[in-house]
């Protein structure tokens, strides 16, 4: 099933289903009007939404054409994100020297969660200086997880699967990172595709409790990367039941790949900028590619040789914030 | 006014108004049912609350024996928590062994949200070698505020001051605090106070973006610690300026002044166990004091000469998770 939000003018927007090739849509049953009220009764709710979907394939549905999307869920009551691939990891201490580090626990940190911005939307920032960067993520979406779950038994928790762009700060990242409390300025809203998607839409790409996707990102209409999200050194379970380890997650929590990121990152690119300026450092000695410039877009689509359209397509331009 | 979120069986609760002493409340009219309904159009439902907060006076109201009080906020879309109290950061340097901080910028870290705990409910945690520990802290809850809000301006999207008990769990704060990336596992929800106030209720004691009233600690029934809320390093204006710096911040978040703490801490004592281990490792080369453990009770209240009641009390026991 292919769920989204439109834009209805409220902040939680309207929940919608999807047909298959993304041409049509149906509105949700309005006692489930938007998708946190369907994620917090989703065993309940879960089955009345499917049973619109196949009217989508009957031609009942309307034109998504003129449709305006909000991100799936316009915000959110948490978003932890995870740096769940090995390769970024290593990169990242190189490009800003830090010490390797030796870890026992999946890396991951509190995101803000009250604001995603849709996929098109334009991105306002106050300086160029900070360091502008996308990182191109997938991310899964679960209902209620009890405190101490297991990784095994968090997989049964995970109900839609989302794409996004997870901006950040790179100036202003590492003097975060060195005081010990972690992000906040350096980790502005997010960018999600429009489409959330039931893990049994992806196939066999679903396995392992991880995406078996390719994600390709441009950046100012060139190619930058297209690394696969199934190198996950641990996958969304183990991520689940490291969040969980000493809190409850509700129904609506976010949970990221982090950079989705390949050991062959030479060959098939990056989908973050400072990456690639890890690699020039490693080569060089210094970093030369820029962060963005206000104007600049970046694109991000996952894509399948057997499905078609799937999350949808990020595309963004990076402005300036006037007040 | 006061404002505070009674059990109804939802996940938000219901909004009621409470009576000056207390004792009794009136219903939110059913277009503002929850608090965070009324903070996301505060201009508009503030004076629609306020003219129900005379009729309490009248003697209109029910009775609030037999309520059970939620957190105002029992989930919130933002939860940042700032460190201003220069007197505790100092002590957590030494107590943990870190370097002093030369900081340019207030501390501060994103916290969980999607779950805060009633005044009264008891507390569930995995395992007391985690290290549990209580910090007494005071916190604003604002409107919408726009990226890149001058500290000045921040002072009006104050709209209520709430009293917490920001849970941590020691052992394994260090640890995260060295990956950068901050709390998760550490940081589980808070409780919180029933009573939200507007800050004119506070009188002459809400003035800097300050708090200046003495938190009341006691643990298992003994005085801990008394300190006042108005030694800030920087003011609440100050931590929404910081928070907003590159985001805007959604009605209903949450910014909080960190563990309350006064340089005379040796006088008025702390507000979290860590701190009085700081003060035994400055002393003697090492902590005594224990955390906590499972069956302990922690007391919390903000109290004023001048004006009772104020946020209510908070008082917990810890127990251990079952499943």
């Amino acid at each position: 099933m292919k769920l989204a939000t439109i834009d209805n003018g409220t902040r939680d927007g309207a929940l919608v289903i999807v047909s298959c090739d993304g041409q049509s849509y149906l509105p949700a049953p309005e006692k489930i009007s938007t998708l946190q009220m369907a994620l917090d009764n989703w065993s309940v709710n879960e089955p009345v939404l499917q049973a619109v979907y196949p009217e989508l394939k009957d031609g009942k549905g309307m034109s998504t054409a003129s449709l305006s999307y909000l991100a799936p869920l316009p915000r959110a009551w948490q978003w932890l994100d995870g740096s769940a691939f090995k390769s970024h990891g290593d990169l990242m201490d190189q490009a800003f020297g830090f010490e390797p580090k030796q870890l026992s626990k999946p890396l991951m940190y509190q995101g803000m969660s009250h604001q995603f911005l849709s996929a098109t939307a334009d991105v306002p920032f106050m300086r160029e200086e900070d360091g502008i960067d996308f990182e191109g993520e997938f991310a899964v979406i679960v209902d209620d997880v009890p405190m101490g779950v297991s990784a095994m038994q968090a997989l049964k928790h995970i109900k839609l699967l989302i794409l996004l762009n997870d901006w950040s700060l790179r100036t202003i990242a590492i003097p975060e990172m060195k005081t010990g409390f972690g992000w906040v300025q350096a980790k502005p809203a997010c960018s999600v595709a429009p489409v959330a998607l039931t893990p049994d839409e992806l196939g066999v790409a679903w396995h392992d409790g991880r995406v078996h996707l390719d994600l390709v990102v441009d950046w100012n209409g060139k190619r930058f990367g297209g690394a696969s999200g199934g190198e996950m050194g641990v996958g969304f379970h183990d991520l689940i039941a490291h969040a969980a380890a000493t809190r409850d997650l509700c129904a609506g929590t976010i949970i990221g790949s982090g950079t989705v990121s390949n050991k062959n990152y030479r060959e098939v690119g990056s989908s973050c900028i400072a990456e690639r300026r890890g690699m020039e450092t490693l080569d060089t000695g210094a970093a030369k590619t820029a962060y963005m410039s206000f104007g600049d877009q970046v694109r991000m689509e996952a894509i399948s040789a057997d499905i078609p359209h799937l999350f949808g397509i990020i595309s963004q331009k990076v402005i300036k914030k006037t007040s």
